[in-house]
């Protein structure tokens, strides 16, 4: 079967956002008012095959893992869609 | 009204994407097979005042245009939810 993961990398919730106070002070000079807390991170799609939607989930779950996200300043949340 | 904006800036689908390139080798070398179409864009967050649904959605839809975007080399798309 082929999947489709779209995921999302971000900026622990706890931590300063640097690129996100950047964007975020550019809205004011730009005078565009009434945002507010604007986090950047990475968003990552990929397609991949696997018997059943457990065993993608299970191979994303890694890859997030061991390449894409750093657990110490990064979480992450995915999806899986069967194509 | 408060809203929150997901936004996703992605490179565009003809163009070469480095990063997703580089990934989908890293991936080759941890042994994790059948992932392919790695791309790597943005996903940014934010949380916005407006009247309504359809200002909200302008609001963002400037942002994305003004300041998120290069369009040259990128697409957005983005989904608006009240909160």
């Amino acid at each position: 079967m082929n999947y489709r993961a779209e995921i999302n990398v971000m900026p622990l919730k706890a931590l300063l956002d640097p690129q996100g106070k950047a964007v975020a002070k550019s809205l004011k000079n730009l005078e565009i008012s009434q945002i507010k807390d604007v986090r950047i991170g990475k968003h990552i799609t990929m397609h991949l095959k696997a018997e059943n939607e457990q065993e993608a989930k299970e191979k994303v779950e890694t890859v997030c893992k061991k390449l894409l996200a750093n657990p110490v300043m990064e979480y992450y949340e995915f999806s899986i869609y069967s194509e």
